[in-house]
C-alpha cells in the first residue's frame, strides 16, 4: 500500500464531495486555492460561500510531509524509537466543515487522514459529527445508522467502540454539552489484526457516507419554515462551534501551533456567530429540548 | 495591608466604573449577577447589553479562596515552598470587557487582580489594552499617554517595562498580529523594592485611569458616521478578538479549567462575530492601514 494511493484517494473523494454538494446546493461554487508548505508538501483548499444552502463550506485536502515534529517523538502511546537517521512523516488527509444557511439543516464535519513516521510507523484516524442547531431524535438515528452501517462492513466493534470516542472528543467540557448528536471519531489505527489495506477500505466507507448523508438534510431539511427566533439561536449554537474549534479541537490547536495555513484551518469557524450573556431558552421550547439533548451516551439507535 | 482592603477597593472600583459607564452611555443599565464559588468566595458580574453606545459590556468582580491549586504549587518562577500545613490561596479583582456598537469606538479590556498564596506570598498583576476596529495614532497615543502618566507616578521603568510586555502577550501568534495597539500587562508584582502598599497604589492609578480614558473615546469616537462596510469589518475583528481570548487569554484558559463561573468568563466574548475566507483589505483603506500597525514594538507616543 502505497501513500501516494492513499493520497490520490482522499484526493479524489474531495472532488466527488465538492461536485455533489455544488449540484445539492444548486447555486453555491467552490473556490480553489492550492497551497504549498515551505517545509514540504501542500494542499488544496475549496471554500463555497452564499450558496442557496450552504453559507460557508470548506472541503479542504492536504499532503505535507517533513521533518517529524518533536511532538511526535515524544509521544509515548506511539511508541516511537529513533533509528538514529533522517526522520521523517507524511501527513494526508480530507477536511469538511459545512455551516448551512437554515438553522434547521445540521452543521456537519468530517476528517479523515492518514500518518506515516519514517518507514515502519503508520495509521489512521478520523470521525464525522453531526451538530443540529435543533435536535431531532429521527434526524440524529438516521445519521448514526448510516455511519453504522458503514463500521460495521468492516469490524461490528468499529461503531459502538468508535461513537463512544466521539462523545468523549466532541466536547465542550467548560459548557458540560456535547457538540451536537456526537458520530464517530477514530485515531492510531494501525496495522495489526487488520492490514494497511484493510484500514483504508473502513477510511473509505466512511469517506463515502458523507455525501449521500449530508445531502439528505440539505433536501430535505432546508425546506424547513424558520423565522428571526430560529435565527437568533442557530448563532448561538455557532458560537458553541467557533468554543469547541478554538479551545479543544486537537486538527485546529495543532495547526495554530506548527505555523499550518490559517485561513484553510479556521474555514471552519462560521460565517457570524453570537453570544449572549447567560441565555436561557423557554421551558419545554424546541431549544430547551436540544441543550437536554447535548449530552454523552445517547444510544440515538434505540432512541 | 490586608487583603480585605485591597479587595473592598476593587469592589469600590467597579462601582465607580459601572456608574460612569451608564452615565456615559445615556441609556444602558448594568444588570448584576452574584454568584458564589462552591469552594470558596465568589463574585459580582456586572453586564450591560444593548445601550447607546455599548453594545455588550462586563465589569465583574471576584474574591476568591480556598485549597491551593496544583498548578501554582508546580509554578517554578513562584519558588512555592511546601510549609507543610494546609495550603491556601486567595486572589480578587476586576476584569472588564466592552464591545461598542460603533465601529470607530475600541474595544477596551482591563484586568487588576491580587493573589496570595498562604501567609508568605503575594503578589500584583494586571493589564489595560485597546483594541479600536480602526487604529488611528492620535488615539493610540493619547491612550499611551494617559498609561505612562499613571505608570510614571510610581516608577519611571513601569511604562517602558510593561508596554513591551503588553505587545508580547496581546499578540494573536496565528495571525502574527497584535490584538490592538496594546497598553501594559504586569504580573507577579511582589513586595521587595516596593512595598505592598506601594504596589497596591500602581494598581489603583492604572484602575483610577479606565474611566476618563474610555468615556472619552464613547464621548468622541461614537459621534463618527459609520456604514455597512465599517460594520462588516468591526465584525471581522471581533472574531479575532474571539481568536485571542480563546486560545490565548491566560485568564480566560484558566477559567475554563478550573470551573469557573462561565458565563463571568465568557462576558468577554462580542455580541456578533464573523469569519470570512481569506478577507483582504483594499489597498491603501483604513482597514489595510489598520492591519500594517497590529505589530509589536510601535511607540505610540512617538509616532
Amino acid at each position: 500500500m502505497k501513500k501516494e494511493m492513499i493520497s490520490e484517494w482522499y484526493m479524489h473523494l474531495q472532488d466527488v464531495i465538492c461536485q455533489g454538494l455544488e449540484k445539492a446546493d444548486g447555486k453555491g461554487v467552490f473556490k480553489e486555492d492550492v497551497w504549498e508548505r515551505p517545509e514540504g508538501g501542500g494542499g488544496r483548499s475549496r471554500i463555497l460561500t452564499d450558496g442557496n444552502i450552504i453559507e460557508k463550506g470548506g472541503v479542504n485536502f492536504s499532503a505535507v510531509y517533513g521533518e517529524l515534529p518533536d511532538f511526535l517523538k515524544k509521544d509515548k502511546e506511539l511508541k516511537y524509537v529513533s533509528q538514529g537517521g533522517d526522520e521523517v512523516f507524511f501527513a494526508c488527509g480530507i477536511s469538511i466543515v459545512l455551516h448551512p444557511k437554515n438553522p434547521m439543516v445540521p452543521i456537519i464535519h468530517m476528517n479523515l487522514r492518514y500518518f506515516e513516521v519514517n518507514d515502519n510507523l503508520n495509521w489512521f484516524g478520523g470521525g464525522i459529527d453531526l451538530t443540529p442547531h435543533y435536535i431531532v431524535p429521527s434526524d440524529a438515528a438516521f445519521f448514526h445508522q448510516k455511519l453504522k452501517d458503514a463500521c460495521d462492513q468492516h469490524d461490528a466493534d468499529y461503531y459502538p467502540q468508535y461513537k463512544k470516542w466521539a462523545d468523549q472528543y466532541f466536547f465542550n467540557t467548560h459548557r458540560n454539552e456535547t457538540r451536537g448528536v456526537g458520530g464517530i471519531f477514530f485515531d492510531r489505527l494501525m496495522p495489526g489484526t487488520k492490514s494497511v489495506s484493510q484500514i483504508f477500505e473502513f477510511s473509505k466507507s466512511i469517506g463515502e457516507v458523507f455525501l449521500p448523508v449530508y445531502t439528505h438534510f440539505m433536501e430535505n431539511n432546508s425546506q424547513l419554515p424558520y423565522g428571526e427566533a430560529e435565527k437568533n439561536w442557530q448563532m448561538l449554537r455557532r458560537g458553541r462551534y467557533v468554543e469547541f474549534n478554538l479551545v479543544y479541537d486537537r486538527g485546529t490547536r495543532f495547526g495554530l501551533e506548527t505555523n499550518g495555513r490559517i485561513e484553510s484551518i479556521l474555514m471552519s469557524l462560521p460565517p457570524l456567530a453570537a453570544w449572549e450573556y447567560n441565555f436561557t431558552p423557554q421551558a419545554n421550547s424546541a431549544e430547551a429540548f436540544t441543550l437536554q439533548h447535548l449530552r454523552k451516551e445517547i444510544d440515538w439507535l434505540d432512541y
